[in-house]
Formats: structure tokens, C-alpha cells, sequence
């Protein structure tokens, strides 16, 4: 078929371009485990839907796309599902849909807004999704349901959690801590506070390569309904939903630049990867550890750039 | 046509269907020219390319379409536009891309971030790109210039600026000197303050209706060529990214919320009307002057949810 | 003498004109403990050097003088006095001598300024005093250490500590472990997060009458020395800049306002109780429940700037 | 007399132990007319009441101290007094006396207290209190009266007004329109804005030596009477609030830093110059050109924290 023929072309070329760029920004190193990754990793993974029921999801890969990384924040679009699938509509009292506009800021507006996190894709929002999802009960089993959802998603039992880096310490420890105490504070967590923290760290540590990221994220190009098993995830307005969410507020303060450069919705980690979603099209995993001043991928800003571009997938 | 059909149905049931919300929302009272507006009036026009080269832009429009309202920040799209034409991507250095997070914050933000404003589309941000547009020129010639360009763009000689509306003073007009006397202490106004300001209240005091404004935007729709007389308004990049922009920014404190609900790129005013664009198929007007608390069209964004659900054209 | 005759007068007459404003004021609710506590007490007591050597120091008191109630952070001025003997102008490196401006802002202004929070008589500040006089060591024995200080302050050992208030939970001590977390997170917390909250919950649950307050906090009027021991507490200059902090920090977003009314350095707490330093002459301690919108006692202020205005003791 | 004898030393010491410092600091550099000036002048006079009524008012001045310079926002002082005498209590609505915590929060406070200024010692506050005295009248003659009112408290008609300095423009012209539009939007300035900053402009640019300032400012060292002329400038009340502004708010924002170590009432000026307080001693000019970090006098606060050591005149 030629346009799968192209997509082909289209990663190799991303991938080759991208080779140039490789080495600038930061590896995250607030997380000692995360901290040693070479940051000149490129990988890159198109999903797409079988052109016909019986076929199976055709994925196009190139560069390290079988390497397996953090996901980190790309956890939340996961664990946001599973709320929304729980809670339905009643999770929107306990958390907003706007962009949090500034970092520094998350915490006042978190005061001022009386403890109502401003999006579920920021830290404080997580928290407060990750406290509806374990509603009193055990934080082992909770971990184990997310691990099992995401593996579900990605046709994939390997991937696994990283213990090291789920029990890694330092600043994001102590500052998802305070959050969740304010958050506490304002009673917007409700289950005891080291067992939130426990399952969103054990959530943020997920190790998935590329092509397991990118077959996960499937359903959210197609109406909520995973194309490989036919199971329906979530519904289509949800989905619609969890995809705009991703465009207003899937890169922290860069949310508006992805937006204007992309075109697609994403969702970043500091891991290095990013999830991209072009609805009705394909979902996208790329993967390069060094950051932006922003705390998203540089390469992998970029990638996608190219990638929507050369594809034509911009939704504007 | 089938889908042509169908959507003069659509905009009939979405006409329908708003008559039990009007009356809803305050109406802008801080411009005493807008105060006056009976808050249930309700307009709506769809403006679509011809099927073949030859036909002409057909435009479904139910309700009060006819009547002509203050476009107010609509009117930042427009010369967004023009600027991006005339400056290129040096506009960016004097404005951002990103959402404002939250009103009050706007003018903390200027001065975190030495006086450049988070966007566009915000009023600080709008002042710049006035700015940009003025260069030393005359304020009467640009405002003559802007109305021409939307004249042209309209294809409507009639599209006129209420005299009354721009001379308008009170709250708006002192924040709106507020604000541009703050970004001439940084550097990022150049003209004379009276100046700026003169011809940023009367693209405010565009006066047109649905159809009016529904046709001007529909270059938006389709990758910056107006569609109706083929002509080249802007690139296809930069018509890419005024919809990104109106999409994580169109619509003040509430975009994410909008994105979330409605799906299309849009630009709200207070005085009631919103320009929504779904891209490859359509350019909409909705006008209903009862604002919600963000100081959104209440109706306008009820409608547009509406319209998007039964067309489909939810980007996401 | 005639001046201490006179104060007996004074005394009674500013506890008799504060009958009529009795019941105002809210008792702070956030505390089970304290929120039982009648909002109709007044008590007050000033103590005085005594005319010559070998006498006792006076102390003049009138109301519930005698009723003991939780000094809260009041505590901080003692604290904050052990620290500077302990670490010397070393303790200025983590944190400031500035007002903080307002509530919301105290978290914001910590992220902006790296951790340092603004004055030692904030609930931040007092928290990185407490980190610095634990110093590695055992929360118990500092707790003892804190209580023996005071106790021989007040020269009466019947000071004790509220074991239900000091282990009360709700939104204080989730936003205290919110914000001792947030400093660990810039490392301006040395200890384990746990053992700073047990002491700080402990001092701020000091229980003191208006008489033994009055005695404990006499050396701050004679710079530094307990006139009636004649031992040195801390530095002439260490007073002085004790009484500077309590003059411009001392009463939240209202020092300003205290100052202005007052004249006199002072400390309050949500307790009721507020500790005022007239210098060379006297200190000061009152006590009323109700608190006004600040979170100070609106009797005790009353009553300060009746007596304030009475001894003409305005350092103005 | 031996104290005055002893002054005479004191400045003396003083002087000769600034000169170290001369030159560290950055002259004010926004406005032209300003940053021509030497950094490395140094000038002191202490005003002192006379020991019996018939005897003049003393002056114990060295250095630089008949060198006019722009006192700037020291003018706060003098054009607040006059308008408590107009006006009394009810400015009050219309001003706060609290701190600001920040100097980039004036504005954000400026929004979220609706228009209310910190306090009469911010630029906001100046310029409601400008407003104030204005009341409808002419520019022109409430600048005369300022500059009378000033002329007769320094008893020197030679006191001037620099016209250039006064219309001088550059980034705080540009703010301070800013601020005043704004504080228009919220109804809080009542006269015409370009009426009110030009008085504001040209109180600003009093121009005045350092024994011109200390003399005009002993009033408020003595309960609002001038020691010499047996003259009522204010009441004993209002003297004391005045004094109790300039100790918590009077330095911007290091008013804790300068209570900490001088332990006086104080206002600073961009200019250089430092008006101190010692109630019921003295009042004390300094000025030195060389500006710290936070817009005060480098070596004005050193000389002050000096003087108050030596003569022991800390109210603490």
C-alpha cells in the first residue's frame, strides 16, 4: 500500500535527521537512575490501524525504538483513562482542563483555586487522579492494575516497572510530596498520603520502549477502540476529550509552542519520550533523553515536528 | 449535495436548540456601547468552499446572522494575520505562543517575562503585534488598512467600525493604557502610546455579522487560500499556527475548556460572537452577547459543542 | 512609685474596656483542640525590671491572667532566639528578615527564591529554625530542650506542652509537611522530615498563662538580659534585631497594620495569645481567642494599642 | 553640651568610615537626568532639637551635606502628611499600610486588592495619595504648595524643584503611567492621569541637601510639632503612624533588612537619599549616590546603621 510504504520512508528519514541533533539538552538528573542515560538515543514508533479487520497493527520503527525508557509523566494519560473509565464525569470536580499557564505557578494557583488542580497532566493533577483510582484500597494491587492496563494496551507483557527508579529519591520526591500534603490539606487526596505517593511514583517508572508506547496509545487515534482487538478502551467523546486535554497541556509550559510546531496532540516525559497522538491517523512514540529548558525531549520536538510535517498530520 | 443538506439542518437544530439558553450570561457592561445589547439575540452562519472552482462559497446561517455585532478580540486574529505578513517569524521575538494560565496573572507575567506578553491573542499580546503593524506609520492609514483587509476578506463592503464603540472609555480603556505603557517600559511598544492605543480600540470596534465573519475566516480553513476567489492570504504554515494558537489560547481562561467541549480552533469576543475554525471543512460564526464568567459567548460555546457533535469536525 | 501604681491602673483599665468587645473574632478551627476553647477570655499581663537590684520583677496583671492557653507561634521568638545562639549570623543564609507580604504568596515567594523563606516568623521560616537547632540530633531531647528554655524564661517550671494539641492533624499540619517538604526539596531541610514536624508541632503546643508569657519574654525589653537573674539570654544587638523581625514580621499580613496601631515589636498566635515588647520598659502579654481576619487576636491588638496609648509605650 | 559635643564626633566618625565604601553601588540609571551623577559623594546632617526654647534648631552635618541631590521617594513622607491633614482618616480607604513583600507583586496585589495600594510608600500608594491632594484642582498650584510646605519645614525657601529631572522620561515615567491607568481602571485615581503624574513627577524632583532634608523632617522626630517654630505640623498620632509606615515600609523591599540593622524609621529615595527618624531625638538625612540591589543608598544604610550604633538611638 503506498502510503504505509511511505510511513517507512517517512521514519527513516526522521531518524536520519535527527542524528544531526542528538547530544543537545539535558538528561533529567534529579533522578540518580535516570541521570546515567546517554543522552544521543533517537527512537521513533508509527502505530496505524490494519487496513483490514483481520490484519494486524502495522509498526513502523526506526533508531532505538526497541530501547526500553522511563515513561514518567506519559504514565498520566494512562492512569487519566482509567479514571475517567472509573469516575466518569465526577472526576472533573476534583481537578480542571486549563493550562496551568506558568510552573512556578502550579502551587499558587493551586492555593487560590482552593486545592483544585488546574489539569490531570500536571503533577498535582496526577496526584488527585492517582487518589480517585485507589479510593481506599490497596496501593500494590493498584500498581498492579495500571501495569496490567498498560501491558493490555500495548500487546506487550515486558513491560515492566523500574524499582530503582520508582524508589529513587531526591527533589521530585520531596516536591510530589508537598503537593500531596497541600492537596491533603485542601482534601482533595482522601487515601493516606504515602500510599498515593507510592502508586504515582511506581507509575511515573514504567519502562516501555517505542513501539510498546505507540501500539498503547492507539486507541486514543481511534475513537476510544483499540483497532488491534476491537476492545473498546474508553468512549469517543472521552477520547476526544483526553486528546484535547493532551494539546492544551501535554508539555508543561511548552504546550502552546508543541501546539504551533506539531500540531498533534502529546504528551511529554522527562524520561525523554513523548507520546503523539494524530486521531483517526496513527499514534506516535518518540524517544531521545536530553531536555529542553521546557523539561520535554529537544530531539524529539523536533521528530515530531518533521514527522507532521512530512506526513501531513497537523489536525490544524 | 448530501453533506450540504445536511448541514442546513444542522445549523436549524442547533438555532432550535438555543433558544431555551438564551438569555443566560451577563452582557459586557464595562463599554457602555455594548451594554445596551439585548442578551437573547442568537446568530450562527457556516461558511463552506465550493464544491467546484466556480461555485461560491456557500454560508448556512440561522437565527440573528444578519445582525451586525462589536467583533471586540475577534479582531486579534485578523491582524495576527496581517503581521505575521509583514514581519514574518520576527514577530515571535516580541510575543509568545504560550496559554496565559489565568487572568490576573497576565501582567505578573509581563514583568517576569521583561514585557513580552504570553500570546497573541491576549490583550497585551494583541497591543505588540498593533505595534508591529503601526511601525512608525500613520494610525488612521492602518485603521483603514485593517478594515480593508477584513473588507476584502469578508467580501463585504459593508463591515464598518462603530465610531461610538471605539471612542468608548471606562475600565478597558485605562487597563488597555495600563498595559501598553508597561510594555513601552520594557521596550516592546515603539509608536507613541496614543497612537497604538487608537487604532487597537477601533480593530476592537469591528461591527459585523455571522455571515460576515464566518466568510472572513474561512481562509483559515483551508491552509490560508480564501476559497471563493483563490487568493493567498497567508502560508500554509502560518495559517497552521494561528489555529494552534486559537486553540491553546483563543478563548482567555476557559481555551482548555473549550478544546475540551467544543474541539476546533476558535476566538472568542465580549461582545459576544466566536469565530470557530474546523480546518479542511468549515469557517463559523456564533453570536449570542450573555457572557459566561470567563467572558466567553455562554450560548456562542453551547452551540458550537452542538455543531461540532452532530458535523463530526472535532479535531480530536 | 508612682508609675507602677500607675500601671495597676492601667492594667484594670484596659481589661474593663475590653469586656464590650468580648465574643468578636473567630477561635481558629482547624486545631479539635483549640476549637473548644471560649472566645469570650481576655487576660493580660505586663512585666516590669525591677527598681532595684535585689527585687523581684513586677508583673501587673488583670483578666484571665492566669489561664493557661497554646502560645502557637509565639513560640518562634524563642526558637528563633536559641537558633541565633546556636549558629550566630549563619542562620540569615537560610532565611530572610523581610516581611512576606501576603499569605498566598509565602509558597510562590519560597519556589522564587530557592528555599529561602522570608522571615523566621512565618511557619517556614520557623521550620527551617527548627531544622537548624535540631541539627542531627533526637526530637525529644530537643523538645525537652525548647521546654526547659522557656521554662527558665519564665522562671516557673509549671510550662508544659499540650500532648493533644502538639499530635492534633487537619489542614495545619498537612500544610506544615506541605511546606517542609517543598524546603527538604531545595535542601534548606537537613533532617528527616518527620522529626522536624514532631518538634515544631510540640513548640507551637507550649502552653503559657499571660503571666508567665509576660516573664519569659522580659529579656527582649533589656536587651538581652533577664533583669531578674541578671543572666544574659542572648546579645544586646541579637535583641534588637529579635524586636526589628517581631516589629515587621510579627503579625502576618497585618505587622503593617500592628505597627501603625501599636508602636510596639509583638507576636501573635492563632492560640489568641500575643506577645508585645515595649523596650527598656516593659513585655507584654495578652490573650483573647477570637481572632480577626488575619489570624491575630482582635481583643489582644485592641487592648495592645489601648495600653500602648495609656503608658505612652509607642516606640514612635 | 556633652551629647552635642558628642554628635559633632559621631558624624565625624561616621564620615571618615564611609569613605571605604565610596563608589560601591550603581547610580540610578533610568532616569538621565540622574545617572550623570558621582557615585562617590557622601553627605550627613542630623537635625536636633534645641535644648531651650529660645535656641535654634541644631545641625551637626559632614561630608557632602550642602550637596543638593533628588530626594525622589523621600517626597512620600512629606506629601503623605499633607494629605492625613486633609483628608484624616479616610485616606485610609484608599490605601493599605502593609509591607509589599515583593516588588514584582505590587501589581498582582495591586489586581487581587482591586485597586487598593499596599501602602503610601509604594509608587501606587504615591500616587492615590497624589490624587488625593489633588481633589480637583490645578497641577500647577498643588506643586507650589507642595514645594511650600517643604520650603517652610526645611526653612530654606532655597529648597528647589529640578525641571529636568521632572520631565525626564525613560522606563519609570512609563511605569508609572502604567500604575496609574491601572489604579484609574478600578476608580481609585479620580483626577485627569497626566494631571496627576506631573505633580507626581515634580514632587519627585524636589531637590534638596542633607540639611535641608534632616531639618524638614523633625517634626517628625517630636510628635508632629517643628522644634524651632513651635509650628503643629500633624498630629502626635499621626506622626507616630507615619513613622511606623517608614519602619515597615519605607525601604522597599529590604524594610526588614534596614529595621534589622538600623533599627529607625526610614524612607529612601532612588536618588541616594535616606531620611531616618530617631523619635524624640533627632531626624537624620544621609546620601550617597552608589544604589544596592534593592534601590536603597549602599553606603546611606551602612552611615545609618553606623550612627544609630553609635549614639544608640535604635527604638529597639
Amino acid at each position: 500500500m503506498e502510503h504505509l510504504k511511505n510511513l517507512d520512508e517517512i521514519v527513516g528519514t526522521v531518524c536520519r535527521e535527527m542524528q544531526a541533533h542528538l547530544g543537545h539538552g539535558r538528561v533529567a538528573d534529579y533522578i540518580p537512575a535516570l541521570a546515567k542515560i546517554d543522552p544521543r538515543h533517537f527512537g521513533i514508533a508509527i502505530a496505524i490501524q490494519p487496513e483490514r479487520e483481520a490484519e494486524e497493527v502495522a509498526i513502523f520503527a526506526a533508531g532505538d525504538a526497541e530501547v526500553p525508557f522511563s515513561v514518567q509523566s506519559i504514565s498520566k494519560v494512562f492512569t487519566l483513562t482509567m479514571a475517567l473509565e472509573k469516575l466518569g464525569g465526577a472526576l472533573w470536580k476534583r481537578v480542571g482542563k486549563e493550562p496551568s499557564g506558568s510552573p512556578f505557578n502550579s502551587i499558587v494557583q493551586l492555593e487560590n483555586e482552593r486545592g483544585i488542580p488546574r489539569n490531570p497532566l500536571i503533577n498535582a493533577g496526577a496526584l488527585v487522579v492517582t487518589d480517585a483510582l485507589l479510593a481506599g484500597g490497596d496501593p500494590a494491587q493498584l500498581i498492579a492494575g495500571i501495569l496490567d492496563f498498560i501491558r493490555g494496551l500495548a500487546h506487550d507483557p515486558a513491560v515492566t516497572i523500574d524499582p530503582e527508579v520508582a524508589t529513587s529519591e531526591g527533589d521530585t520526591g520531596f516536591r510530589n510530596a508537598s503537593l500531596a500534603n497541600f492537596l491533603r490539606a485542601f482534601g482533595n487526596i482522601e487515601n493516606n498520603i504515602q500510599d498515593v505517593l507510592e502508586v504515582y511514583f511506581h507509575q511515573c517508572a514504567l519502562r516501555m520502549n517505542c513501539r510498546q508506547l505507540a501500539r498503547a496509545g492507539l486507541y486514543l487515534a481511534h475513537g476510544g477502540v483499540d483497532p488491534g482487538s476491537a476492545a473498546r478502551v474508553t468512549s469517543v467523546q472521552r477520547t476526544r476529550r483526553i486528546n484535547a486535554l493532551m494539546m492544551t497541556c501535554g508539555h508543561y509550559d511548552a504546550s502552546g509552542d508543541f501546539a504551533f510546531r506539531v500540531g498533534l496532540s502529546g504528551k511529554s516525559g522527562v524520561g525523554g519520550g513523548i507520546l503523539a497522538i494524530a486521531p483517526r491517523r496513527a499514534s506516535i512514540a518518540v524517544w531521545s533523553p536530553g531536555l529542553n529548558a521546557w523539561g520535554n525531549s529537544h530531539v524529539g520536538v523536533l521528530a515530531l515536528e518533521k514527522l507532521s510535517s512530512l506526513a501531513g498530520w497537523s489536525v490544524f
